[in-house]
């Protein structure tokens, strides 16, 4: 299974402690530049409000398992936490379209580096995706994030 | 960048055809199995509502850039759709956790072909990736998944 770069993330976080912890929590905005072989797939991304976008986490360390978070104060899993340190270092994140061109999409909230490499956009669809009723660890953990 | 399988799922959805357009829209209990060098990673899932499945869609075309959707009448770009088919074949499905034993997780509302492979789960938290609000073409092209 080998991924292939569609294109790649211009952002202000140019190191790990510049990145925000999730990137909802901030209002920065990031230019998604796509390469020549993908831009006819983005056309009707104007037409959406919100993407999800998946990247590759390039400086995330593949054998962890377990983890602390900021919030946590013993180790947990790596699969119930937002960590960018996990066996397949996709990283994913729901971002708002702010404007659309012929090769580029800027977005507001995404927590990525700059130079990261893009995987995949889709659209996100509110029926399917949104679960405001959704519980974590928040209440035991503070924030598993 | 290279992907390891981390599990492997077991579903109900043997062929294409059985396969839901999307999982929220059938109850079917899945089953994720972890491998054994990952089952740490997955404790404390037990402690969370929902969470994201991430997965290789090996049946998919690569190759398409521009699809028709099941409701959309013109072809349009795949990064404004929830097509199978793209050049990084990384499904994405929120999904209601069920019960998790030591290396099982079993979920509801996942969308996968009976023996995917599994990449990555992810805490899913209402606060970072739930936006009611979202719209997506629904309108014009009726739902674009």
């Amino acid at each position: 299974m080998e991924l292939i770069p569609i294109g790649k993330i211009h952002s202000d976080f140019k190191t790990k402690s510049e990145a925000p912890r999730q990137g909802r929590l901030v209002n920065n905005i990031s230019t998604i530049e796509v390469f020549d072989d993908y831009i006819e797939g983005i056309k009707e991304v104007k037409d959406v409000t919100h993407i999800i976008v998946l990247y590759w986490g390039d400086q995330s360390d593949r054998k962890v398992i377990r983890t602390k978070t900021p919030f946590s104060t013993t180790e947990i899993g790596v699969f119930a936490t937002r960590s960018p340190n996990r066996p397949n270092p996709i990283a994913f994140c729901v971002c708002e379209v702010v404007e659309v061109s012929d090769r580029e999409i800027k977005v507001k909230h995404l927590d990525a580096l700059n130079g990261s490499s893009v995987l995949d956009l889709k659209v996100y669809s509110s029926e399917l995706d949104s679960y405001p009723e959704a519980k974590s660890p928040d209440k035991k953990l503070k924030r598993n994030y």
